[in-house]
């Protein structure tokens, strides 16, 4: 049996601690299973619950290429499947068991069980998403569905429709989308499931599928031929035409942190950062990223947020919104983490023609960029912390506390750090930012021997 | 007849807006009365009212020295009497008394009515401010107090009770501090007035009780006397002692603005800056200063306020708490409005031994700094737009932008703007911001003269 863990999301959701280069799965605001009080992200969460539940090893996330550099820096040894573009659920799952019969050792004979990267749930889970294998052996089904046995009638989730119980599964009659009150309460009544967003497939199967699409079933070569690959979500291509679905019953703790007020009561603290929340407050949490502080009064049922992106006061049964405001506001990720440290923006202004960007830059000890040019501006570094080094046209410059460097349109640089390395850097040109980098295949030492000859 | 605005305030109780570089009467947050639509401070729309009411020619305004660059760029015609030192209001009337005597015109017999620098009130407040001239002389009363006549039984007001009326003044019986709704409902009832904290006095009264403490009564004299005089309020040494106080009732609109929700309730518009406030929100304000957005869903009765210095997200009637919680932040005012600029910080971090102050300085056209030099920090300095030059050392540099300076410790240095000049300079050391500064007298000819020499 093998494992997808499926990252999608366009990070609108949990704004403004989500953004493109963060999405909400990566925030570090939920408890570890194993100990409460240490926060993680919902991906080191689902990480440590599947490697309790030994199903690591034979796991693979699917994610974007700005992901990847994220992922890596909270699940060392994950291996990633990655997207060439964003084309939807559909073909990510044909790209997950390509990965899987190309690189992760599986047969077309084997059987994947395709996870969000987000449910907020215990151990159990994990078992009942095993025991999926044995399901589809015994039903002969298209596709394997997990549904958690709902425990009020939510209005938030989809349902699974089930038909005639069988011995240990059951027949999928259909689905519900997101129901109103009473239509939960009667949706529970017939034992309906709340749909986990968990499928399980023959890897065979979905090869099959992609070359009906025209596309090869090796991974490499269906990278190449992404674009071939519809645009359409999993459920709908799949699930919704499917004549022959069974379903398991999971019976424990469950639930999408898709929204603020659904991860705020998963908080392991009502406030977490430089926060006062007066005692007059009542049911309300309070996420406050930024150094200056945030105080709280007088007020119930709120959930606060403020980060570099923007700052979040919301009425939590109102917090599904956020995710049409957010779509509104222009959006530069104003903190962002990569695998070898943090940016964090300061300051952006735009001048006739001309704009600037001050950011303050962390790189952990040891990790190196890329050797690049700007065509269109200029930078100054200032060295706040620690020591490193600059490569600048191939001159090795030392670089510590309290030195700047000015580096010119075209002049090509490097840097390491050694040793806690922050500085901040001033761009000033055309374009600023993540724009116009344009990286030049290097090995440091090579660098470093040029530099010597 | 003379008029003292007093300009007092540590700044806590419209945090975070308000800071002590910054005390609220300086907040550009309400309208003028002239018109609804531009944004004013209160000290701008009381100067405006002044002078519509023919007083600014004959008004002093008392501060102490760190609000002098402040009222001066809001109030550029402004005269002020600086306070040495601060001493509460007995010893701040006294100063602004021997002030109008020395440098205003004033003789010992003319009078001096002192207003708060913050009512938020119309244009015949002031036509009665200029009535406790007539009512002083004809009265004989120590003190002219000037009382607005309830139109709801506040419980926030101080209120002065009545005694006989006689033809346009009132005997004043005595005051009641902030009483309980009941209490507040029974005051209206006698006829009590809120007390607008407007007093009257005889200069040459005033001259007389510095000279009993040992001060001499001329403005430079009592100012380097200043520490004889007791520190107490005006309210406590003379208007709980006088036997005969004579009030004038005001019928205007009349309304202290020392609160978040008495604030908000003023604002010109429900939102100031970068803010979504849905519509689902009722009776709610939001100012936003910084530049990310503020976003506000399905709340009532709030006020929320994101200023550099933090953000308060508060309950309408617990935003007097306000300066509690504040009192405990420690408080490096992230904005600072000077007479030349303003500063921003952008990051401060502390390292083993050393710190760092990242900051964007924006310097009026034409306007300098001192010539002035750091013994335990080196500046960097990275010009963002505009054009200015720098002194270094008694050598002229231009500064365009791109163009990056380090100023080591103990270099002399000054700068000029020409045009929209804006930097961000890094400070790296021992001791960084607005300590350390130590400042050389010069004219900036001068100096351009011995390096040309």
């Amino acid at each position: 049996m093998y494992y997808v863990l499926l990252s999608g999301g366009s990070g609108k959701r949990l704004w403004p601690l989500s953004n493109e280069a963060r999405p909400k799965q990566y925030l570090k605001l939920v408890n570890r299973e194993t100990n409460s009080m240490e926060r993680c992200s919902m991906l080191q969460r689902v990480w440590d619950q599947l490697e309790e539940a030994g199903m690591a090893q034979t796991t693979v996330i699917t994610a974007g290429r700005e992901q990847v550099e994220l992922i890596k820096s909270q699940v060392r040894e994950a291996e990633i499947a990655v997207e060439p573009e964003a084309r939807d659920t559909f073909a990510a799952v044909l790209l997950s068991c390509a990965w899987l019969y190309s690189k992760g050792g599986a047969s077309e004979d084997d059987y994947a069980a395709i996870m969000p990267v987000d449910p907020y749930t215990e151990g159990s889970y994990f078992e009942t998403v095993k025991s999926l294998e044995d399901v589809m052996r015994r039903s002969g089904a298209e596709v394997g569905l997990m549904g958690a046995v709902p425990g009020y009638p939510s209005i938030k989730y989809g349902y699974i429709l089930p038909g005639e119980r069988e011995d240990g599964w059951i027949k999928v009659k259909g689905f519900a989308e997101k129901p109103d009150e009473d239509q939960a309460r009667e949706l529970m009544g017939q034992g309906a499931l709340w749909n986990c967003g968990v499928f399980c497939v023959r890897i065979g199967d979905m090869l099959k599928r992609a070359e009906g699409c025209g596309a090869p079933k090796d991974y490499e070569g269906l990278c190449a031929s992404y674009d071939r690959l519809p645009r359409i979500s999993f459920d709908y291509e799949v699930l919704e035409k499917a004549e022959n679905l069974a379903a398991v019953e999971f019976h424990g703790y469950w639930k999408d942190l898709g929204t603020w007020d659904a991860l705020a009561d998963q908080m392991s603290t009502d406030t977490v950062g430089n926060v006062v929340l007066d005692e007059s407050c009542e049911n309300t949490q309070v996420v406050n990223e930024l150094k200056a502080p945030v105080a709280v009064l007088g007020v119930k049922d709120l959930v606060v947020v403020a980060a570099q992106d923007g700052i979040l006061v919301t009425e939590k049964s109102q917090s599904a919104r956020v995710k049409e405001v957010a779509a509104s506001f222009d959006s530069r990720p104003m903190f962002e983490e990569r695998r070898w440290g943090t940016l964090e923006t300061l300051d952006s202004s735009r001048y006739q023609g001309l704009s600037t960007l001050t950011r303050k830059i962390h790189i952990y000890d040891g990790m190196t960029s890329s050797y690049h040019f700007h065509k269109n501006r200029d930078e100054i570094w200032t060295i706040l912390s620690g020591s490193g080094e600059l490569i600048l046209e191939g001159t090795k410059i030392p670089l510590s506390q309290g030195k700047a460097v000015c580096i010119r349109k075209n002049q090509r640089h490097a840097v390491k750090a050694f040793r806690d390395f922050e500085y901040i850097e001033i761009h000033v040109g055309a374009s600023v930012g993540n724009e116009d980098i344009n990286r030049i295949t290097f090995e440091w030492d090579e660098i470093e021997l040029s530099h010597i000859l």
